[in-house]
């Protein structure tokens, strides 16, 4: 026999929840009878005296019950998943799935809409005439299993996890988000619902990232590695910089956009990078090792997914995207080498200028955001163009401007090159790698 | 500019909370811009990390602020009050408010009714036929200036720290009660707000108690005398044994009964003695050092305050009390001495048969309880009556026989009177004195 109160006591203590306790509380937060402020006491203790590896598989498991498990083990094609932690510009997710669909595997990319500093993937989707982001489950296996299309990008409907996104809810408003378990879970519990058989984590570390220190980056990681493993998904995760944007675009049309060119085998070094290194870890993890993926985005395949996978879900991939109405330039006060610029303040800018949300269901500018002209490591000259500030609502102006202002730093004595993410020689965006 | 979730990250994360956090997020939950959710992540936060002097002084302060706070300064004689923090068969708050008042001070005692095992002075006195607890301020005032009666035991008013009753409530469902910063606040936010001019706090200690331990119960005390000093209210604390129940009952109007056997100069020599040593302290910081209260006890003056309590709130004194429809009496199994009774089991048991409540609003059996006919260190004969139990609701009886089962002990070698609290030699039913 178990009470709410005996469960938080038991945790609150620094005891271990058994796998009883933790089913009955997730169950019965579910169903309404444990309320939201014992929810909520939980979480705090959770969050101050943690979980083991054990405890936080049952907490995961018991919020996949919460609701529907989906399954893709009849498609004729292996499914692989992706799932960044978030980061500014991360616009991966965009040319990466086509890009691996191409290589052959299935990727059933179930996404959010952002909030806060950094984008979501179907805000910057949504912002292509005509695409939808409501993928009907049959329509999702049609497409997938269309060797001419193979990726879905699509909103998790809400029987996926549903206990956990009330859960992540109250979280937000309780000062509870920053606990290791409860972010592997809440992570953990919608990719392990959503069927994929496989799954690459895409863990962000430094200023602009939730995790600012390779040390926590790694202890969300390993976790997350842990519960993919243990509930029989292969699960694998890269550690990867987020000191300064990916890309030179930070907003949603503008990343879309961003998205074609390296479809079109160019666009920046750094978000090609990471792109490659992902869509390998993921056709490893699928069992399709003797592709490079590489090929597939020089010789046109890949924006040839891209294109139907836009189509597939009634987006027109030649129309012209959105634009803002109002631009402003951000000009170097000298010469030199830009040897900062923050991913925090390119992110709170272009969400100031109108290409994120502040609360969920609020609107976004699809044409809102910030482009930058130049990357840490590369020379400037007094009076050229930093970054172009885009926005319908000009007044948002001056905020964007007082989040850039400490953002960047223009040294004129480093010498270029030093800290090049997107030129040159490869760099290291990927820090590390942890496997189960 | 203070956000919930920042106060709730600050304690969170180990810090001190600032007076203005602190009036800021006890405001905003006194007028629902504080979310309850947010408020039970708060509670766990304080539970865990703990708050200093001065954070529990503002918080009880805010507490305060919350609502109307009372003064009887202007009466012509010395207020004191006395608060218990609950044990079984704690009747003392009945005969000790009349005692005090025979000695001269003004005793405003704002009492509550019970929950669990530990009854309520409030459900006890409303066992008398016509006495109410509601009583307004300007016939408080009346009764406490009133010579002949001077004490008056009455609920507290919606308006008294009004914000610690919504937390309370709270805490008792997110498991967060077990708070020293938070019990200590809850307590004497109350009699602060009450206006009385001194204060006497009888902290339990033992098994039957909220604090199990003399060093819990000191912790908790010091924080109590140290709120009282800083609030300037003089105020002292006594320890006392709780590990079996005060006096001979346990119960509403069983405790009535035994409550008129002491102010008739007998009774259980436990309770004459804890309410003889709280009087003496309640006088000395009322600044009434000549007058020894056993005299009052004695002679009758103290029956007759109690009497002129009961009837200024309606109720007959002379009235018969209720008495239950069903007793079961069990009986010793063999003979020698009783060496253990626990108080809860015996409160317990007493719950069971409908002396207390389940939930905040239930009724309450005013004839149901435990009568005990032998405490330990009492010889006792194999076959005779160990306890009574009565209650209108027989079904009850084998609840409460199976709360008992374990709760006693009778020893065929041990020498009687080794542990006897209520006859013989002074017993030491205070164990501790904590003064500012």
């Amino acid at each position: 026999m178990h009470s709410a109160v005996s469960v938080i006591m038991a945790k609150r203590d620094g005891g271990e929840l058994s796998d009883e306790q933790i089913d009955w509380v997730v169950d019965g937060f579910t169903r309404g009878e444990v309320a939201d402020e014992q929810m909520s006491a939980l979480a705090m203790a959770i969050l101050v005296r943690g979980m083991n590896r054990r405890e936080i598989a049952r907490w995961t498991g018991a919020m996949i019950e919460s609701g529907q498990r989906m399954s893709f083990a009849d498609l004729p094609r292996p499914t692989v998943d992706k799932h960044s932690t978030g980061g500014v510009g991360d616009k991966i997710t965009l040319p990466l799935a086509p890009l691996v669909a191409a290589c052959g595997a299935a990727v059933p990319q179930l996404s959010g809409r952002g909030l806060g500093h950094t984008g979501g993937t179907l805000d910057k989707l949504e912002s292509i005439p005509g695409w939808r982001a409501d993928v009907p489950v049959p329509d999702m296996r049609r497409i997938l299993a269309d060797p001419a299309i193979g990726a879905v990008i699509c909103a998790a409907g809400a029987d996926l996890a549903p206990a956990d996104k009330r859960l992540y809810a109250l979280r937000d408003v309780t000062g509870t988000v920053e606990s290791i378990p409860l972010i592997a879970s809440s992570i953990m519990s919608k990719k392990i619902a959503e069927g994929t058989a496989a799954l690459v984590l895409d863990v962000k570390v430094g200023a602009g990232a939730f995790m600012k220190t390779l040390d926590a980056a790694r202890e969300l990681a390993t976790a997350m590695v842990e519960l993919g493993t243990d509930a029989g998904l292969r699960t694998v995760a890269l550690l990867t910089a987020m000191d300064t944007p990916l890309g030179r675009t930070a907003g949603n049309a503008l990343e879309v956009a961003e998205t074609v060119e390296v479809l079109s085998g160019a666009g920046p070094a750094d978000v090609v990078e990471l792109t490659l290194a992902l869509a390998r870890e993921m056709l490893a993890q699928a069992g399709i090792g003797d592709v490079d993926p590489a090929d597939a985005l020089a010789d046109g395949r890949a924006m040839d997914h891209w294109k139907a996978m836009v189509r597939a879900q009634g987006g027109d991939p030649d129309a012209a995207l959105p634009v803002a109405a109002h631009t402003e330039i951000v000009t170097a006060a000298r010469s030199g080498t830009l040897t900062r610029l923050d991913a925090m303040g390119v992110g709170l800018a272009a969400w100031r200028l109108g290409a994120g949300r502040a609360r969920q269901g609020d609107p976004v500018q699809f044409g809102a955001g910030v482009e930058m002209h130049a990357k840490p490591g590369e020379p400037v000259v007094a009076g050229q163009p930093l970054l172009t500030l885009h926005t319908d609502t000009p007044e948002a102006f001056p905020a964007a401007l007082d989040a850039l202002r400490d953002a960047y730093a223009i040294d004129a004595a480093a010498v270029p090159g030093s800290a090049v993410p997107d030129r040159g020689a490869p760099v290291s965006i990927v820090l590390d790698r942890i496997a189960p």
